[in-house]
């Protein structure tokens, strides 16, 4: 409403006044453009700290809108973390330009979070901690967070170091205040410090801070000097994006880097297909293993038996697999999809969009398997007959993403758990449709 | 070591000093008794410290070994919503004969969170907030903080209510320290807290702290009275749970109330059986329609196909589907809970319990479902054909349940990710084992 009326003022107070993941709940529906034009009413700092609330490839767009040099602004105000991980999208040529435009600090901080490889440590943590030395008393330790705090990502683990960086020991806020005013830092640090290596594996220092309930974790090099910390709620984000992948793996589907509805068709056509087809061919080395064994026996006991309608049972297997997996893979994708996003889910909006995705993958992926299935069902028995389990093929795909995809969604809408509808159970119904489709099409192409 | 030489003052000082996650880490492969040992030697705070991080059936077995007196003062030591969740599993007499033995405040403490129904916010709440008036200047704030810090789950967060414990504002440790000595802390609380309601379901609750990155969130009643806050580390636990729900429902397996490991034999047989007698329920319908597709053709062109061997195609799906789903339930459960825990997962006596876990299972489910396929197969097929039928899927299930459960652990040991082993790949191996099996069973029983 602001929006419309162009009202510059009320629009700075918004990005101002409002909690930051609120204003970037309250834009989600909201163009792109229309964000950039609320946002560019804000200070960079307001700007930063509500577009990391936005999910990665819509804060890319976002940014993009902004010239380099608002850009780079902006950039600097953002947790080291987040900042890392937005640039990390960008193509080089652009991280190029807007490096110089920041102090000398920011830029060493960044190559350096640049550096370290996907999945690791290195790559989720912050370099905002609190570090102080030993020699400290508690009070004037409290002082010197005081400072500090205003640009620390969290001051309630303080971490002790040497001269050289090297880790010594922590000490939490809480018993920085219960103990004496005079007491040295160093008579009350754990020196017993829990650290993680910088190249260690995301999903395992994610299970090590779960395990043990921290609010952060130190992060080593192989010197042991600190270089970082992760701290609890990217701890918790990797954990959900861990779990999303292996739901994902487990339907065969290729892990997506952005979630199920910011990903664009054509790579989850990629995504999906690539498994479907390595599947689509182990069912045919079931179809020729069922070959083998029915070949021999309906020659010498019928051959009309495998020339009229037998043959068909070789690929009722290969069949049912095709419809069954893509209903699986649409099911996983719809429900995870869901479950992360409990609020969208129940909107019929995002209904609506997720039912027309799914049937454009459908459509896509059955013309593959479909056009697949022709040339290899070539090799076992005549064209006419390959092209019935090619167009079987190609319409029970489109009904197993529609019942894989659609029965989430409409379960949901009735408010029953869509968890509830799995994917055997998807697969069974697609097995019924299946063989009802299998054989129309084959007495419609081949006649009664 | 310590625990053969009997030195009680070494386990003493073990119970201690050590940090309680990692003592329970170092317990990990003791038996119960042993554990209990050691425990003993450790004061009530230091028993309920360490107990608290075993898994909960773990806890609940060490926990009986205790006398009612000396587990009554271990309970009143521990975290009240970790107590709430042993209590939960306790029989209603335990209970009763446990709650006199403490003090009138725990035990009102206990019977509130023991009355909140399992998944809302108030059953994985705790009690143990830090709450003040909002009339306090912020020396003096800090000061009451400092008494009120030993037995809070966080002083990190601070929630502010009036005299009748509504919600009114909260501020956090951080903004405290950084606010001038003589402000009141009505001038710096923030007053739009984000709360949720006792009733709320977790899960909800949990994703909104993700959302957000808080460390706590209050709980309020319908009066808008503070009457608990929820923790980051127990929001992130019940993500993981419901995400292994999410998966193992994904698979057709009923929710498990422990982990995989901790659940026994008759209790997994139950909730992955139901599953899959309903499903092979579904595929009975699928082998009627093919008769109707299949029976009237070969009547009049050749009813000798349908009698020799063209029977056996009628149940190709359901032969194919039984080996499937037992088969990606196995690896389900096995990944997940190799996921869950990285640590053990490599240990080579957890890779022999899960392998002898799921050849038992197998063997059970092969049973249960070769007989009801028995009884269901006669209603289209002869006795003997139906016992074919029948011996093929108890054959399936348990191959089934040996290439997903065994497969997953065999990757993990070669260093590849288990995960890769999705549902459809088992199932499309299972396949090809299945009519291999299928052929040999009929050869055998109907004879060449």
């Amino acid at each position: 409403i602001m929006l419309e009326e162009n009202d510059t003022a009320g629009l700075a107070e918004f990005c101002r006044a409002l909690y930051p993941p609120i204003a970037a709940d309250v834009m989600d529906d909201m163009s792109v453009d229309d964000v950039f034009k609320v946002l560019s009413q804000g200070t960079p700092h307001d700007r930063a700290e509500i577009l990391v609330y936005f999910p990665l490839p819509v804060q890319e767009e976002i940014a993009k809108c902004f010239s380099v040099e608002l850009l780079a602004e902006i950039i600097e105000e953002m947790p080291p973390d987040d900042r890392a991980d937005l640039l990390e999208r960008f193509d080089k040529t652009l991280v190029e330009n807007l490096l110089p435009l920041m102090t000398p600090a920011h830029r060493s901080d960044i190559r350096q979070l640049l550096s370290y490889p996907e999945g690791t440590a290195g790559s989720i943590m912050t370099t905002e901690y609190s570090s102080l030395p030993a020699n400290l008393t508690v009070d004037e330790a409290l002082k010197r967070l005081r400072k500090q705090a205003v640009d620390k990502e969290t001051i309630y683990y303080i971490y002790i170091t040497d001269e050289a960086q090297h880790l010594i020991g922590n000490v939490s806020l809480r018993r920085l205040l219960l103990a004496p005013e005079g007491t040295k830092l160093g008579d009350i640090i754990e020196r017993d410090v829990i650290s993680v290596r910088v190249n260690d594996d995301q999903e395992v220092v994610a299970r090590e801070m779960n395990r043990y309930g921290f609010l952060a974790i130190p992060v080593v090099d192989s010197q042991n000097r600190l270089v970082g910390i992760v701290t609890h709620d990217d701890a918790a984000d990797v954990l959900q994006e861990e779990a999303t992948e292996d739901a994902h793996l487990a339907a065969a589907v290729a892990p997506l880097d952005d979630s199920y509805l910011d990903t664009p068709v054509m790579i989850l056509l990629w995504k999906r297909g690539i498994w479907l087809v390595i599947l689509l061919g182990a069912s045919f080395l079931t179809a020729a293993v069922l070959n083998v064994f029915e070949g021999p026996t309906s020659k010498h006991s019928d051959a009309a038996s495998l020339s009229s309608k037998g043959w068909m049972l070789l690929f009722i297997p290969l069949v049912l697999a095709s419809g069954g997996n893509t209903g699986s893979q649409s099911a996983t994708l719809v429900i995870r999809a869901m479950a992360l996003d409990e609020k969208r889910g129940v909107q019929s909006s995002i209904a609506g969009l997720i039912a027309w995705k799914e049937l454009r993958i459908g459509a896509l992926l059955g013309l593959t398997l479909g056009s697949t299935t022709l040339v290899a069902a070539r090799l076992l028995v005549g064209w006419q007959r390959a092209f019935v389990v090619s167009l079987t093929v190609f319409l029970v795909v489109i009904c197993g993403t529609v019942v894989g995809g659609l029965l989430p969604v409409g379960l949901r809408k009735l408010g029953v758990d869509p968890a509830l509808m799995s994917n055997p159970l998807i697969a069974a119904l697609s097995d019924m449709l299946g063989v009802v489709i299998y054989y129309n099409v084959a007495t419609l192409v081949l006649g009664g």
